[in-house]
């Protein structure tokens, strides 16, 4: 492959560059966010930001972009019921679950709009997806404001997870192979997961060192 | 699949608990993040919490966990240098990137223990890395403490790209499936990617709002 610089990324127009720059991490979980107002009002948002903050206390966080010229509806009913649910996609509902990016107006839920199904486990207030195998309830940790463009990380704290048992291997690890989970890149694709490598903690006794 | 709770994720062992909250995120970003101290000692990390924090101008940001207890190469260096680069990980090259994870000594090089080769491009002061197919120079914009855990959020923003340009589509996304750029889950499994749906920006007037 002939690697070349891409020059002048700033001089792309707008949608070019904000597609280059979506995509060029690599590849992102797709999640569904789910929340709810405190009137009843529900909320579902497709969100390819969800980060691993910390295990112990357990702690995920997401991106959420800048409040101010538009509705967020995901954002105000976090602030206002402090909690929120991460649900995986899998490869049967990535149509219904790109939808919800669709702009609809505050009374519509996108559950609705986009034909997924609200489901309340545990006495939780914010809904999961049913049709989603991996459901985390988070209750709302902290929100940082990025000082650099005014997007905030949502830090949540996983209270609840429901999932398919036997998709846990021993060790702990979730097998995403079993649960079909797929992923995005950037805001239109979609992949599917082959697992190619497994390995474990490197340690520098590993027969991999003495090779060289 | 028969979905159930967890119950008490917090009773689990550490290791245990630390693997199922690494990995219940979904599908990570394989990265290696490169960079060198002031007195040209280099470091090479494998990072897969590379993360999207905005477009305009272009941002990037990934984890790094607390620096109190543990001697921590890439934040040290990148606080005395103000530059890193971010890696794409391809299918030929996981085994060398997943190793770059064993506890080194700081005078040790991980692009020469795992016999990856440091690059310098434009008279950037941090190395890429040269078998990667996608390479992102990133200036630090700024480091953010994530209170609720001590790790930090670090972000940078985009100098140069390097990549094969036959990669970019032409509405600005990369094509991940042509670079063979691969995922993580957790801290031990590498998924590769198959290309299962492609759409474009959500409207309520697309034909799959028709549909119901």
């Amino acid at each position: 492959m002939k690697i070349k610089e891409i020059k002048s990324i700033t001089d792309l127009d707008r949608i070019k560059r904000a597609n280059l720059i979506n995509s060029i991490t690599g590849i992102s979980p797709a999640n569904l966010v789910g929340t709810i107002s405190n009137d009843m009002k529900e909320n579902l948002s497709i969100i390819s930001s969800v980060v691993h903050i910390g295990s112990n206390p357990p702690l995920l966080g997401f991106i959420l972009r800048p409040s101010k010229n538009t509705r967020r509806d995901t954002y105000d009913n976090i602030f206002e019921t402090n909690q929120f649910t991460i649900n995986h996609i899998h490869s049967k509902m990535i149509t219904r679950s790109h939808y919800t990016s669709a702009k609809f107006q505050k009374h519509e839920s996108e559950f609705d709009k986009c034909k997924l199904t609200p489901e309340y486990l545990n006495k939780f207030k914010a809904p999961y997806v049913k049709e989603s195998y991996v459901k985390i309830g988070l209750d709302l940790e902290d929100i940082q404001l990025i000082k650099s463009n005014g997007c905030r990380l949502i830090i949540g704290k996983i209270k609840h997870i429901f999932m398919p048992h036997n998709a846990i291997h021993k060790d702990g690890n979730i097998q995403l192979e079993l649960l079909d989970s797929v992923a995005v890149n950037g805001l239109y694709t979609y992949y599917s997961l082959n697992k190619v490598a497994e390995y474990s903690y490197a340690r520098l006794n590993d027969p991999f060192f003495k090779k060289y």
